[in-house]
């Protein structure tokens, strides 16, 4: 459900300020976005260019991590949010660095699509592409949930971080027998390894960005807690 | 220098808070830190009691991020911190994640510790003592940095960072050569190896604890900034 209400502050000034703060932040999210898709098709069409152009494109990310956490800083110092507006500003400071730290997962991920693969060594670019989609389409989903504060759509992204997890332990056997059978590829099967743990990386970061959407709604830090707890806390059972 | 200085308050009770809060930092940061030295020694000394102690201890690590997480939002709402206050308050909300994140890596070095390693492999485990004494240092370092908030002991922090990112690249080198001499051994080189990456990220993380402390003191952001820049910061020059 939708329950960002940026509009129902007594000072106008004061809500202009959370929503081009949370615009900021959707930018930003949109930037990193675009940065995990270019990198996998990047990986998938050898595409130096785009590779360039994803790590490029981190300095803006990291630009605007800054700009979004000194904007915070000033909100909290000058408006002296309580309850749900502190709640957003606060948890708008925790998603940007998950959203910065994405950025700098999707440039490792960009800079092995700059290497050089054999023919007989594309399979393994290959073999990331299945995970690569299913943790895209979860900070899609996450960046969805997040600018409408939506815990049903956050709750929705937490729990495919298992399916994430599997994928991504599935991915590091095969590329283990991999190397098991071609020694001289061993360097090579570690960058797509790298790339693999880049991409598990970020949907545990999708999944942080998730909790803070249900903390928002909730009022309840759910961090370390289990996946039943989340549930419920997320459902408003508890 | 040391920078922290909590009596300034006309509300003594908001000195209490905040030395509260920077006490429960600090025995925070003396658990993250016991938990990386045995991790270190667990690995060196094939102690798998020790390192279950680590994956133990971690419940007690993420249990302190949530109470001092809650406490500073307290802090925030009720006392409205400005100026070095809220900087404080601020710094202490990230330092906190860095080393919860600490912790997790440190489980991730136990759980090698947990399996067998034959007697012509454990040359591959004591191949992690040297990064891991620098990491060690460094985390020490920092955290006795953050107690003071002294920007010059957080800028020598931030420089070693560079050194432990050489060796922990030298150290990958290494376990691939292994891993190409012989192939049986794959599965636990590539344990080995992602423990090399949780200490070189360890490293990573005292580096954001040094550029929080470097942000307290000067007031300035040094996220994303050049080693030069942060040295210009750090020193009060800029």
């Amino acid at each position: 459900m939708d329950k960002l209400n940026l509009g129902k502050h007594i000072s106008g000034q004061f809500t202009a300020e959370l929503t081009a703060v949370m615009s900021k932040v959707l930018a930003m999210g949109g930037l990193v976005e675009r940065q995990l898709a270019d990198a996998l098709t990047a990986i998938q069409e050898n595409d130096t260019q785009l590779a360039n152009s994803v790590i490029t494109a981190d300095n803006k990310v990291n630009q605007l991590e800054l700009e979004i956490d000194a904007a915070c800083t000033q909100i909290i110092a000058k408006r002296q949010p309580t309850a749900s507006d502190l709640r957003l500003v606060l948890g708008v400071l925790k998603a940007i660095s998950d959203l910065e730290r994405i950025g700098d997962e999707t440039c490792r991920i960009a800079r092995v699509a700059l290497k050089t693969f054999d023919k007989d060594q594309e399979h393994l670019l290959v073999s990331l592409e299945n995970l690569g989609q299913l943790v895209l389409a979860m900070l899609r989903q996450v960046l969805d949930a997040f600018a409408r504060m939506d815990e049903e759509a956050a709750l929705l992204v937490h729990q495919q971080d298992v399916k994430a997890d599997r994928q991504y332990e599935a991915l590091t056997r095969l590329l283990m027998t991999y190397m098991m059978e071609d020694s001289r590829s061993i360097p090579k099967i570690m960058d797509v390894m790298w790339s693999a743990r880049a991409l598990e990386r970020i949907g545990d970061r999708c999944q942080n960005i998730a909790e803070y959407i249900i903390y928002f709604v909730r009022g309840k830090d759910v961090r370390h807690a289990s996946a039943e707890v989340i549930k419920n806390t997320a459902e408003g059972a508890s």
